[in-house]
């Protein structure tokens, strides 16, 4: 245990970041096949299929249009689409995600108001319900489910709830948020929903996807701001062909439709219960052996932790990278040096765990800290959790 | 000869369309190996080897930018990031293509003038010179090398001669130029080039590529049109550092690299030879058994042709995919069911060209057109374009 690096445990990489995450084998092997032209009946059925399969995932009878981007293009399309020249937005920001929205906004010259909380503090569904009252001038609501800089989860169905009885729009940054925690579209009343293939969905980064429910389908049209790429009416206009209005990145619309083919064998709920018992199981190991959580409203797709005191968070990243082959991620902006993130979404189970908190068990114990048992408050929690 | 469908002759669908091509095994194995995270030391080496990998392709000591995009998108960040509002730009359209640029013009309110040709004509440099001189007001060129639409070639180093004299941006859509026909961006002065990974660079359609010159690194500063994604800035700020602005594609960054070192090994000077002799090949061996070329000026990367008398385009394309196992792309707009494009980019040799040519001469004998000779024909021009 006190060896000293380059003693390694590992004899491969593994992957505990906020996406992008792990690629299960079967995923691997999609990407490797030999893809046929998106022209073709062949990938129209495809196509086609993967979107309805995304409908599922989302819980909506709207429409899930797929982009070539990554998910900040995806948050740009929802922008460009939805705001109209001098329509004026709310900005949810408890991080760097939620700061996104509101540069998106003020790149684009969308005027906007923003609710700010600390970093790792929920936001409150009412104070919502105030800046809404108080500015009638507001139509769009941009908000995050999981904000993946803090690991913080936010109560979108309460959210929702504020802007639906308000006639406002609500677009949800569900990156980390969709295949890992509820979030029925339709149900709860959620406008418009972004995410990207390299989280829950388990794939390589280059797919970002725009859900519109279906009292949302009508949102993009009308004098909007200048779009081409991002024209969400030209992808809704070919999807019924099996079609995107551009080149779509196909062999990642392969690992994707076999993503969700492995979500639907394992059921929707059975994935959402799994990830709660996964971040139980970590925020549980963890804290055993004397980290601390940073968040008051814990995501269950990434957790952040403070180390114990007297160890820093740059050598454990540092140690778990260079003894035990694991890449985590570290704090950002203010929190740089200061925290982890440890990634569990997509396709971990309990093993897994075990391999992150052993190896975090190890470093605490190596950079100073004694602490046992890391492992078996793991179990437990996630016993208690089932 | 006679037999009809069902009756096949392929055991497996094989690619001859304008991107995406065909996909060499090599590429394939990149795409499904386990990737790492993209913050990662691991992962930037490779990032940055990429980078130069491209500035070699591109033959510029400038700066080769990838995007998580398909190549419109890559045309829309051009067009975002060197217009200031206001400013005119000069587009030439010969085809679908060379529209795109107005169009993108048009979503983004930036003021154009337009030289438009029939389809599969050149565009004279003379012209462009004229244009410019009688419009000082235009600051930037919007050009195509290999207009795909229409498989016609233009004379970039023509263009930019007139463009650099006279200090003017010249920015090119190489998507199917680059990889395919010569274009030294420094050496002729070209501001800005675009590419996509589905064509020459043989990989699946999600990465997308601007090449700035050195002495274009300076046309995206200052007050341009509203940027976010496409913010050329920040991914050149990130880029020293091996790091992407937004999540990259890992798998295809990966496949890229492939399809690189495997142009790094042929030599760049052989590849655009194959690729010369590829078409002339093609040509040679169509026109033998009874096709006319459309293009006036035609292109290496694919070869757009008019069926002999008799014989419909859209039943040639449908037997050589329903018969053969061939998919190739038909016309576009009002040539719609008139011509056939055969594209042979990327990893093709002789070899394919006598299946795409035996597989012709099957259809237009079936169709009624008695013929002969396509083979020996490619392969007389192949031997005297050597």
């Amino acid at each position: 245990m006190s060896a000293t690096p380059p003693f390694k445990t590992s004899t491969r990489p593994r992957l505990f970041t906020p996406g992008p995450v792990e690629i299960p084998v079967r995923i691997l092997r999609a990407l490797s096949q030999v893809a046929p032209h998106h022209r073709t009946d062949v990938f129209r059925a495809t196509y086609t299929k993967v979107s309805e399969d995304l409908k599922w995932l989302h819980q909506t009878q709207g429409e899930v249009l797929m982009l070539a981007a990554s998910g900040t293009g995806a948050m740009e399309a929802t922008v460009v689409n939805l705001m109209a020249p001098g329509a004026k937005a709310l900005v949810l920001v408890g991080g760097k995600f939620g700061e996104r929205w509101a540069n998106l906004c003020k790149a684009f010259g969308v005027p906007y108001e923003s609710i700010t909380v600390e970093w790792g503090n929920a936001i409150s569904p009412a104070d919502v319900a105030a800046k809404l009252d108080a500015d009638a001038a507001i139509t769009t609501v941009f908000a995050t489910q999981s904000e993946t800089s803090t690991a913080t989860w936010y109560d979108i169905q309460a959210i929702a709830k504020e802007t639906r009885s308000r006639g406002k729009r609500l677009v949800v940054d569900a990156i980390t948020g969709v295949g890992v925690h509820p979030l029925p579209q339709d149900e709860w009343g959620v406008d418009v929903i972004v995410t990207g293939s390299q989280k829950g969905l388990m794939s390589p980064p280059g797919v970002a996807t725009v859900s519109l429910a279906p009292f949302a389908l009508d949102a993009i049209e009308g004098d909007k701001l200048p779009r081409f790429y991002w024209d969400l009416r030209k992808a809704r206009k070919s999807l019924p062909t099996g079609e995107s209005a551009f080149t779509p990145p196909v062999s990642l619309i392969f690992a994707v439709g076999v993503a969700i083919a492995m979500m639907r064998e394992e059921g929707l709920e059975n994935v959402h219960r799994r990830h709660a018992k996964l971040a139980a199981a970590v925020r549980a190991g963890a804290q055993r052996i004397g980290f601390s959580l940073f968040s008051k409203s814990p995501a269950n797709s990434v957790t952040a932790l403070l180390p114990p005191a007297g160890v820093e968070a740059s050598a454990v990243v540092k140690r778990l990278r260079e003894v035990h082959g694991i890449t985590v991620a570290g704090g950002q902006d203010h929190m740089k040096g200061k925290m982890i993130r440890v990634g569990h979404m997509g396709s971990y189970d309990l093993s897994d765990i075990y391999v992150v908190l052993g190896a975090l068990e190890e470093c605490v114990n190596a950079l100073g800290h004694k602490a046992d048992g890391a492992c078996s408050a793991a179990r437990e929690a996630w016993e208690a959790a089932s």
